[in-house]
C-alpha cells in the first residue's frame, strides 16, 4: 500500500485496525503545516474523535538527567505486561535544538521500541508551543482511536510546555532525583504544585537513604499546599529502574486515582473542561498571531515597547495608540 | 475649588503637592468608564509617569480571616512612624459582591484612616479583572507622583487577582493563620510559590506554639521549591498585631530584599519587565474583548462549545469554523 496516497477512509480503517504504519503516517499528516494536509488531517481527527475509548493520559516531566527515558522504558514495559497498549509522545517546542537528545532517548528505550504493544513517537517539531500542543493533542486522539489506552506524554520540565501538558492529561507525574537540592535548579516554579505525584528516581545502592529522606521531605512539603480542587492528595514515591522497584506502586497509585476520579465524576468533567480550554486557547492564539503579523503592529510595537520600558509612556496609553492606528489602517 | 472642573494641570499640581482630595478625585477619574474621563485620565497619567519616585510596591494577600486589615493597620502605622508615606489599595474584581466587607475593612483600619501620612482607597470596582488591574496600576502611578513611597496592595487571595497583583508589585507577601491546615482551603494553588515571604499572623497567646510550628513547617516546605530567578530565598516570619510583635522584622526583611535587588539590578529590570507585560496584556485583552463582543462570535461560540464539550467535534476544527465565519462576515 502506498501510504502517500491514502484516502481519509483508508486512514481511518488503518487507525481503527491499529496499523502502526498508518497511525504514524496519520500523525505526520497532523503535524504537517501544508494546507492540503490540514484538510485531510481535520477529516482524520473527525473520524477519530467519534471513537470513544477508555484511556488514561499521563504527563511525565522532569529535568534532563532525572531519569525520564529509563523510567518510561520500564514503566511502559510494566503496563504492556498488564495487557495495556502504550503510546509515548514527547512535547518539546524547542526540539529543533535538542533533536539529537530526543532521538537518543528513543534509542535508549531499546526494549519498549521493540515491544509490539508500545508505540514511541519523538517530539512534534514546531516553533510555537501552541502549534506543538495542537499537534500533540490531535496525535492523542489518533492514538486512542487506534486502541492505545495508556498515553504517556513526556516533557522536559524546564520551559513553558508543562502547563500545556498538564492541561492535556488526566494525571501529572513529576520525576525527581534525590539530592542536595541542586537538582531543583532547572525546574520551573509552579510545577511542584501541579503534580499529582512526585517520584524520586534512582532509589538504589547508596542513594536509597537519600531518596527516602527526599520522599519524607516532599511529603511534608506537599502537606503545606492547599488541597486540590478534586480532593486528591498528591503522593511521593520512590523507584529504582535498575532494581526494578517501586514501579508497580506507581501504577497502583495512578489506577486508584482514576477510580476515585471516575467515581466522583471529576475524570470526565476535567476532560470536558480541557476540551473547552483547547477551543478557547486555540481561538485566542490564532487571533493574536494574526494581530502580531499585521504590518502596522510590526511597525509600531517595537518602538512603543521601548518607550514603555524606559517609562516615557504609560503601557495603557501605548496600547491605545496601537489599537487606534490599527483601526484606522 | 470645584473638583468637578479641574484642568489637567490643576490635577497635576494638586497631585504633586500631595493634595489628598485631588489625588482621590484623580483616581476616580482613572476609574471612570466615561470616554470624556478617559482623555483627561490619560493626560494625568502622562504627567504622573514622568515624575520619578523611589517607592516600594508590596502585595499583601491572604484569605478572609487571615488578619489582613489588622496587619495593614499596624504595618502601615509602623511605616509612617519610619517617615514613610503609605497608600493602601485593594484589588478585588468581585467587589460589587463584597462591597460591605471592604468598606468594613476601611472602617476597621481606624488608626490608619486618621493618619495624615497614610491614604486608604477601597477597591476599584469593575466587572473584569483586566479593568480592575488597569485602574489599580494607574492609581499606583498617581499615588507615587503624589509622594507616597510605600504602596500596599491588598487582595483576598482566593481568585484570579493574585497573579495580577504579583505582576504589579516589587514584593509579594502571603499572610496565613497558624492552624491545622484547614485555613489553606481557600487559597489558590500556585500562590505559595509566588510569595517572597510568608507571615504567620495572630502569633499570640495560645497560638504562639502553633505559629512557631507553622513557621518551621513552611520554612522546610519552601526549601523544597526551586530557587527564584532573582536568587531570593523566601522567608517565613510570625507576627502578632495584638502584642505588636514581629512587624519590624517584616519591614527589615522587605528592606533587605529591596537593597539586594537594587544592588543586583533585578529591582529595576523587574519593573521594566512589568511595564512591558502591562502593554502586552492590555493589548491582548482589548483585542480579545472585541472578538468576544463580535455578533458572529456571540452567535456561534456557545453552540460550538457545547459540541466540543460533548466530544462531537475537535476543539481545533470548531475554532477554525468560527475563524472562517468571522473572516467571511
Amino acid at each position: 500500500m502506498n501510504l502517500a496516497n491514502l484516502t481519509t477512509s483508508e486512514f481511518l480503517e488503518g487507525i481503527y485496525a491499529n496499523n502502526v504504519a498508518i497511525v504514524s503516517k496519520a500523525i505526520t499528516i497532523v503535524e504537517s503545516t501544508k494546507p492540503e494536509h490540514r484538510i485531510i488531517a481535520n477529516e482524520i481527527i473527525a473520524g477519530c474523535i467519534s471513537k470513544k475509548h477508555d484511556s488514561i493520559r499521563i504527563g511525565i516531566t522532569g529535568v534532563p538527567g532525572a531519569g525520564k527515558s529509563t523510567f518510561i522504558e520500564q514503566f511502559g514495559g510494566l503496563l504492556t505486561g498488564l495487557g495495556k497498549k502504550v503510546a509515548v509522545l514527547t512535547v518539546d517546542p524547542s526540539s529543533s535544538r535538542t533533536k539529537g537528545s530526543i532521538l537518543g532517548d528513543k534509542t535508549r528505550m531499546e526494549e519498549l521500541v521493540k515491544n509490539p504493544n508500545a508505540y514511541i513517537r519523538p517530539s512534534a517539531s514546531g516553533s510555537s508551543l501552541g502549534g506543538v500542543t495542537r499537534k500533540t493533542r490531535e496525535s492523542i486522539l489518533i492514538l486512542e482511536a487506534a486502541g492505545f489506552n495508556c498515553i504517556l506524554i513526556e516533557t522536559i520540565g524546564v520551559g513553558q510546555s508543562e502547563t500545556a501538558v498538564h492541561d492535556m492529561v488526566d494525571f501529572f507525574l513529576l520525576l525527581k532525583l534525590a539530592g542536595a537540592g541542586d537538582e531543583l535548579q532547572g525546574i520551573k516554579r509552579g510545577i511542584i504544585e501541579m503534580a499529582d505525584a512526585i517520584v524520586i528516581t534512582k532509589a538504589d545502592g547508596d542513594n536509597i537513604k537519600r531518596a527516602d529522606f527526599a520522599r519524607m521531605e516532599f511529603t511534608r512539603a506537599l502537606h503545606m499546599f492547599p488541597p486540590k480542587e478534586n480532593g486528591w492528595t498528591p503522593e511521593v514515591l520512590t523507584c529504582s529502574a535498575i532494581d526494578n522497584k517501586g514501579l508497580e506502586e506507581i501504577w497502583q497509585l495512578i489506577d486508584r486515582y482514576c477510580e476515585d476520579m471516575k467515581a466522583s465524576g471529576y475524570f470526565n468533567a476535567n476532560r470536558q473542561q480541557q476540551n473547552e480550554n483547547w477551543l478557547i486557547q486555540y481561538l485566542e492564539q490564532e487571533l493574536l498571531t494574526e494581530f502580531y503579523q499585521h504590518t502596522k503592529t510590526k511597525e509600531m510595537l517595537p518602538q512603543l515597547k521601548k518607550e514603555v520600558i524606559s517609562g516615557n509612556i504609560s503601557p495603557f496609553l501605548a496600547a491605545e495608540k496601537l489599537l487606534k492606528a490599527l483601526k484606522q489602517s
